[in-house]
């Protein structure tokens, strides 16, 4: 039996906020705070930054219907970075901050970077010989984290996605002038959101085509295919990732004028922008760029119940888990099929196999074309966006956890 | 008491598509295919357009459940179009396939410029002698006609706008690097979707500042504003409308590079992206430009339930009126207050008080300063997005109406 462990546990938020970050948040927070062997809870201000600059806050403080409300609260609660620790001394001050408030837990929520913290943070503690639970907890909309059948956060922008790819495609058919419309996904290097507009099939509607960064843009194929569609059915509906890239390596959003068919302007306004004007150019047609930006990764107010429960449930594992001795470990899910039904057993990884790697969208969930996806994509998403939210409502608008964030004193 | 008049039923969608112009798309053809005196319904294709080239949909051959999905179903389920009547040629050919279907309500949902063609066609009518009922059926998510308190459309478009600036705001304050984000929002010379913006303060989160076509631009002022809250918050979230002016009458959307603050290029990406550019290299802080898009008129997943029911009670009304003799007008709202509670009573007004023009926000509900709205604009504007919509889910994506638009013949 492992020895049990007492003294305080910390948690942070990490990279780009979900809409869902905050239930695994909950997950760790509340079964840390039950928890006998856990004196203390504390959260980091802004992640790693706030460890660095001793800025903590006391969650015991905090009121529990307010941390309830972390469930249906989209982005970071506390603060989140995009900081890599660079060298030893950080360490040494990560370790600092570890003994004054007694941190025997802690917790990290993040992409693969933040799992890269972890490991290091890890392998220090078990060098200075000092007793610590380290594991991560898995977050990303990009989903590109390997060890891990799917992540936290990815669901819930798929979902989005699709529904809001259905909406826009009923919008874009109404006029008998016709329209090409291209939408704009995240997904810098995979192109698991972009996929998940093919969902939208499901409600009878779906783009034409969908251009994921895995496979290189052929421009003058897609204006190709993009011109014959229009041609025929006086519309078109595009789903482009930010990620696409020319075959020279080249990103479609920052290429060169020259690249852009003759089309003459640099674009700030990104890829959907530069790409409408391009085939506008080209075809003549009324386009529509629509980027979906951050809205696809804070709109919470469409995250699946699944990835919600499947967020809270993680944070919940990492800290159980930990109680029971596991330590240098990620939270990962495993998915199983029981009975025909999706199900998501809950395991841990090392943080190795995540550590600094990237997932991408398997050439054969993509058609051979290399412009939609497979129904092996379909089938492996669409679980994954099931269940409606039942978030709080005041004044017709989502109610928030408004948190005290009291600055913890030693 | 009124003639009864017995023929059949003409219902047409124009003008741009919104979240519950398919709800007043239900509540007249429920109502028409319930009433004695109607004994055909039909569906204009492309509104007017679907007239002059007799292309009529017979709605009595459509599945009453799939009618029913209507209910929430986005964009115009009939198609759509913007399209004026040029000529008396026009109207003759109107008034013809008036006679070969024996159309003797003429119902048309759409905007001002569709109470236009409404107040066209029913004087043309009036003047041949032909007895046919005709009123119009207000829907503009712009919220610009006169006549009425508010127009069917506009509730859910601020919800959905209200709704995602407070999720906005939420994903803008997670870093200590700090952003500036330029939330563009549609309405072209009026500020009321703008406005609606300031709805996400009952969420606790709310714009810096509220910039509405009613308020000459002035873009110095802006810059000096919003570098200051960055400066002192280190992020700053701001709500423009599309349509806002520089002082000299110029959309700043198609303003010249010169007018921008020495940033040299056109934008093809908007007002958002546009202004981001300014602002980045005025500051050299992170600065995102989000464009709402046609998402704020067709994310029906975020319809308000008053603004779907309104819908629907303005093209019942709209039947009602008509069987009861009224023609020549259009259904508006008055807003009445009950116990202290928001109440919408449904009215008729002449068509030509709302037929080509248009209404603003009024100057007393525009604060001082000209950067945001006043109290008066909440209270008009918080009762209309109440209501969660309990619209129907099929494998966790919404089930649009289906309908079979089979061509009428006669």
């Amino acid at each position: 039996m492992t020895k049990s462990l007492t003294g305080a546990c910390l948690f942070g938020q990490s990279g780009g906020p979900t809409s869902v970050i905050n239930a695994s948040a909950y997950g760790v927070i509340k079964t840390a705070l039950e928890a006998q062997e856990i004196t203390n809870v504390y959260g980091a201000a802004h992640g790693v930054t706030g460890i660095l600059n001793d800025t903590l806050y006391d969650l015991k403080k905090e009121d529990a219907q307010e941390l309830e409300l972390l469930m249906n609260t989209p982005s970071s609660a506390l603060g989140s970075c995009r900081y890599k620790i660079r060298d030893e001394k950080e360490l040494d001050r990560i370790y600092e901050i570890f003994q004054k408030y007694d941190i025997r837990y802690f917790f990290y929520n993040g992409g693969n970077d933040s799992m890269d913290t972890c490991l290091k943070v890890s392998e220090y503690m078990a060098k200075a010989g000092y007793d610590c639970r380290i594991i991560g907890v898995p977050k990303t909309i990009d989903n590109d984290l390997r060890g891990t059948d799917h992540c936290p956060g990815y669901g819930s922008a798929a979902k989005y996605i699709a529904t809001t790819v259905a909406e826009v495609y009923k919008d874009s058919v109404v006029y008998d002038t016709g329209t090409i419309s291209i939408v704009e996904i995240m997904g810098r290097h995979a192109g698991w959101l972009a996929g998940s507009s093919a969902l939208a099939q499901l409600s009878g509607t779906r783009p034409d085509f969908i251009y994921l960064p895995e496979i290189p843009f052929d421009l003058e194929l897609f204006l190709n295919k993009v011109g014959s569609v229009f041609k025929s059915r006086n519309n078109c509906l595009v789903a482009v990732s930010e990620g696409i890239r020319y075959p020279d390596g080249c990103f479609v959003s920052e290429a060169k004028p020259s690249l852009t068919d003759g089309f003459g302007h640099a674009q700030l306004g990104g890829l959907a922008a530069t790409l409408a004007g391009i085939v506008n150019h080209r075809t003549g047609a009324k386009v529509r760029g629509i980027e979906l930006s951050l809205l696809q990764r804070c709109g919470a107010h469409l995250a699946s119940q699944t990835d919600i429960d499947e967020a809270f449930l993680a944070g919940k594992a990492a800290v159980e888990y930990a109680l029971s001795g596991e330590t240098g470990k990620m939270i990962a899910f495993e998915r199983e099929n029981i009975d025909g039904a999706y199900h998501c057993k809950i395991i841990c990884q090392p943080l190795s196999v995540s550590a600094n790697t990237e997932k991408t969208v398997p050439r054969e969930w993509i058609n051979k074309t290399g412009d939609y996806v497979t129904q092996e994509f379909i089938d492996y998403a669409l679980p994954l966006i099931q269940g409606e939210n039942s978030r709080a409502i005041e004044n017709g608008l989502p109610r928030f956890a408004n948190l005290r964030k009291i600055k913890a004193e030693i």
